[in-house]
């Protein structure tokens, strides 16, 4: 079976977790109404149902291959990437004037999710489109923002990120690769850049090329880089193309999934320099790069729920549908496999997983939408700094848990998830990359730690405990067991993560290695506390629903069900991931390199 | 960098941990000196780092492949196996009168995990004629003995295990070939058999098939297998080999990991029957198919041991190389990555998990030569008794954490781990299929739960916890932080399994689901504790050779720091998995079929 849209359940976090009515109550957002949500996510569902997810299994048999600088994408995703831009996707969340939707970011994100969801290696040329879209937005001039927004937001044309070079890997400090000021404007760029997605295909005519670079005098490390639009054509005053550009695609890698997306390796500047125009002020490269990086970040974040939901789905079917074994209970002959209680177990945990992930992720949208439109700026500012502490744990861990997804999903399938012809593998391959690419889950911890934690002196994350355990103080109004369970398990995942939050605001100065040891514990038990608030939230509203004998009640008692399982066999960790990172840093660091 | 057989970590387990004194002490095994294992192990590593490793890499890249029934299997390997016989790798744990070298399986494990960990692929056609033997020796004929087993034990050919049928996966209560008698001693045999190891190759010029089959009055179910050799080439009185068999090779898999090794579907009679004599009695084959299969399953779980070193040393190799970003804590310039926290908390990870698992199954394999060797019958029996316990957590345990060890070695890659020419996601992907074959490791749960503490009433269970206590006493004779926290994690491991332990011993009459429901988590415990348990006790030995001053300082802090590692990062999950198991049961099995 091919991939579903879980509709349902995304209007259900939309609604009543992210709160929508608030959002579309935004200056700026008088459209995102209930209604338009509904329409634009099943007229979304039934494009990607469609057209995109038919394209997942045969794009990573016949992946994109390169000859002689040219790449052939995989069969139909030429066609596919046209209606997606001519129906307007690629523009939901952009602004009007350059030809997109303007709808907020809380209505946005399922549509990112339903895309990744449904194909990967497709999905990615759309989010690298968004990621260029913004850094022009935020740092473009008004002649570079005539030029290349309304291709980009329709379609028409795609963007790239070159930040890699061979020797630098995730270390921009180390970039080399050099522009040139030419004296008309124009710069001279001349350097080699890797692991460029989509940094050639053959899907549309032209492919802006965002890059940094160094000019002549920058200082050294990050402080000396520039960022700079390269398109692969250049374009005249009226638009139309002009001449190929020097930048060349030399190869493109033989990866162990997304392989239908091409990942280049881009050589600039061979043949007299690739021309280049600076993006806003010069060395200032870095922070515009944050920019793309940021809304990126939140992409694959998104990447990593979207695959764990069509994992999910997969292996649900197939678990419906596999016949092996009696029951355990006893049955009068072999029965589905989704009567196996390890089974059961499995498809729990994937699916409290995913749901979880998805409604702080809506979450953080949401936030985001009232950083960005919301009238009074405390509250702007107040949400930003949440949104921004929300990034890293939203990538970090819904990539983390969804290699996990995969993983189980491949096992529910047994000797038949080995198979490639299943796709149950594709799912456990593609999964990997998502904790690697924009920034490693080491790098997101990094941030999280740096950045959002320690630079504020713990004051968002200390906001969110307490808004969790208010929260925990509303579970526990009841008396029924589930909502008890959840209680507790809140409770104690609230108290582990501000004993963290503790621990690494009093040992960075003193013993910062000791606090980084634990960055990335620290930023999954964020994420299942967090996500486990959400879940609890989820479970209030289904309970309410209920009393009030108001719409599905499988629905609802699913929620509750779902949400004790994950207080249950989730958020139950939190006190081992405390101890790891408060008691465990010495074991971590003490060997020296050549005991290893 | 290639792999390296760890020969020190071995021979420490082995003297320290596994008692080889002891071994070689038991009639029979008076060879197994702990200078002859030595000089096994270095031969070995030898051979395994020179010719077997070299082959890995390049079979995955260019696997074995089918062309019109014939199976060509990847450049190198015929060769290399001719070798591998030639030196008697092959025969090493097998009878000398057979031509094997008669050594117990504790001399024999580590060898077993040198050749899985240089290259999975290859190992594994020894791995499943380690299996055929086994059951021939145990229940064959004499005149079967005479024919079969010199030429698998020396190499000459090769052995497979005939369970899968595409309609039965796992449950072979629905096997459906059919053997007929033909009155002169033969059957022939007809019925089409999947997923099966090395099913056909041109590595050796004879492949001897045991196949599980139901004779025409056999009675339904488990109770009506019988098991039968089916030669590919019928074998003539002297020896030599006589007719093809009526046995194909219709396909082979495309699979997800060890590609170099050819995974069959067998099509048995199509052409009037395929011969084959029964080995042993009608309707026992269930029985001596165990025999192969728990000595495959011991061999898995080496697999997933292997394959965990092999990643381990690839990363550090790696984080050793790599030189990317400042250290956290200041430096002038790059460092190599092995100094950034996060990648020693993942190699620390890898490299705690594979020495318990390590130690776990040597000290299994110890209790297996005593079971077998021991001139009393009780201790025989009581040995015999903890290793069948032990064999289904050797299987499932280490290879649920060699799938995350080989994530981690591809996460400590970074994006080079994504791309397949470094190797690393190699590892990923052959470690897949460790959890699944040779039983998925809820059926080696199910095991653990059934036959090895339902039945004995947890019995060998609680004798087990008592040892580890007495670990734990032994602990707290030293006051150093390193022992204070080994001792709390493994008194908490302890107690957490206990409960577990009870639990299912006092639920499995009036709520079995809810006792399966934590089998799996009832496994991984069992592993942690019991590993964790061997690090407790490899740290005291390094602790006691310190103290006196004797061997390598470096070696002896390393395991100290690397046991604390363990308790405080992977044993301080036990009161997670313990929950998870006694207070979770119901919201595994809460949803309805149709809410999933």
């Amino acid at each position: 079976m091919s991939y579903q849209a879980p509709i349902k359940d995304m209007l259900f976090v939309m609604n009543e977790l992210a709160n929508l009515d608030a959002i579309s109550a935004l200056p700026g957002c008088e459209d995102a109404t209930r209604d338009t949500a509904e329409a634009v996510l099943e007229e979304n569902a039934k494009f990607v149902s469609g057209v995109i997810a038919p394209l997942n299994h045969a794009g990573d048999k016949e992946p994109s291959y390169w000859h002689d600088g040219q790449v052939t994408t995989s069969k139909g995703f030429k066609e596919a990437f046209r209606q997606f831009g001519e129906a307007g996707w690629q523009g939901l969340q952009h602004p009007q004037e350059f030809g997109g939707q303007g709808l907020p970011k809380l209505v946005g994100t399922p549509c990112v999710e339903m895309l990744h969801g449904a194909n990967l290696s497709f999905a990615l040329v759309a989010l690298l489109s968004d990621g260029a879209i913004e850094a022009l937005l935020t740092a473009g001039s008004d002649a570079q923002k005539a030029t290349y927004l309304a291709p980009l937001v329709t379609g028409k044309w795609t963007g790239t990120m070159n930040l890699t070079e061979p020797q630098a890997g995730s270390d921009l400090a180390a970039v080399r690769t050099r522009a040139e000021p030419q004296g008309d404007g124009t710069y001279k760029v001349f350097g080699t850049k890797i692991f460029i997605t989509y940094g050639e295909h053959d899907m549309t005519e032209n492919i802006v090329h965002l890059v940094l670079a160094r000019t002549p005098d920058a200082p050294p490390g990050v402080k000396g880089i520039s960022l700079f639009i390269v398109p692969k054509f250049l374009v005249n005053e009226d638009g139309s193309l002009g001449a190929r550009n020097d930048v060349q695609c030399v190869s493109i890698e033989h990866k162990l999934g997304i392989k239908a997306s091409p990942t280049a390796v881009l050589q600039f500047g061979d043949h007299g320099g690739a021309i280049g125009t600076l993006v806003g002020e010069e060395n200032r490269g870095l922070e515009y790069m944050f920019i793309m990086m940021n809304a990126a970040r939140f992409g694959v974040g998104m990447q990593g729920i979207g695959l764990a939901e069509n994992a999910y789905q997969q292996a649900v079917a197939f678990a419906r549908d596999r016949v092996q074994s009696r029951d355990v209970a006893g049955s009068s002959g072999p029965v589905t496999i989704i009567h196996h209680p390890d089974v059961r177990r499995m498809l729990m945990s994937m699916r409290a997983q995913t749901e979880a992930a998805r409604a702080l992720a809506y979450v953080g949208a949401s936030y985001h939408d009232i950083a960005r439109h919301h009238e009074d700026e405390e509250t702007r500012a107040a949400h930003h700094a949440i949104y921004e502490y929300l990034v890293p744990v939203i990538k970090g861990w819904s990539t983390e848990l969804s290699e996990n997804v995969a993983r189980d999903g491949v096992q529910v399938h047994g000797g038949m998830g080995f198979i490639e012809e299943t796709g149950a593998a594709q799912h456990y391959r593609d999964a990997k990359i998502l904790t690697i690419y924009e920034g490693t889950t080491a790098i997101q911890a990094n941030d999280l730690v740096g950045r959002k934690t320690l630079r504020d002196g713990g004051k968002v994350a200390q906001h969110l405990i307490a808004q969790v355990r208010a929260t925990g103080t509303q579970l526990g109004e009841t008396e029924d067991t589930a909502f008890a369970a959840i209680r507790q398990r809140l409770e104690q995942g609230a108290a582990d993560l501000e004993a963290v939050v503790a621990f690494v605001l009093a040992n960075a100065k003193s013993d910062v290695k000791a606090v980084f040891a634990g960055s990335v514990p620290y930023l999954k038990l964020a994420g299942i506390v967090l996500g486990g608030w959400q879940m609890a939230r989820a479970a209030l509203v289904a309970q309410q629903k209920l009393a009030e004998g108001n719409g599905d009640a499988a629905f609802y008692t699913a929620k509750i069900a779902t949400a004790r399982f994950f207080a249950e066999h989730v958020l139950v960790q939190s006190g081992a991931l405390r101890a790891a990172i408060v008691d465990g840093h010495a074991s971590v660091l003490a060997l020296a390199e050549d005991q290893f």
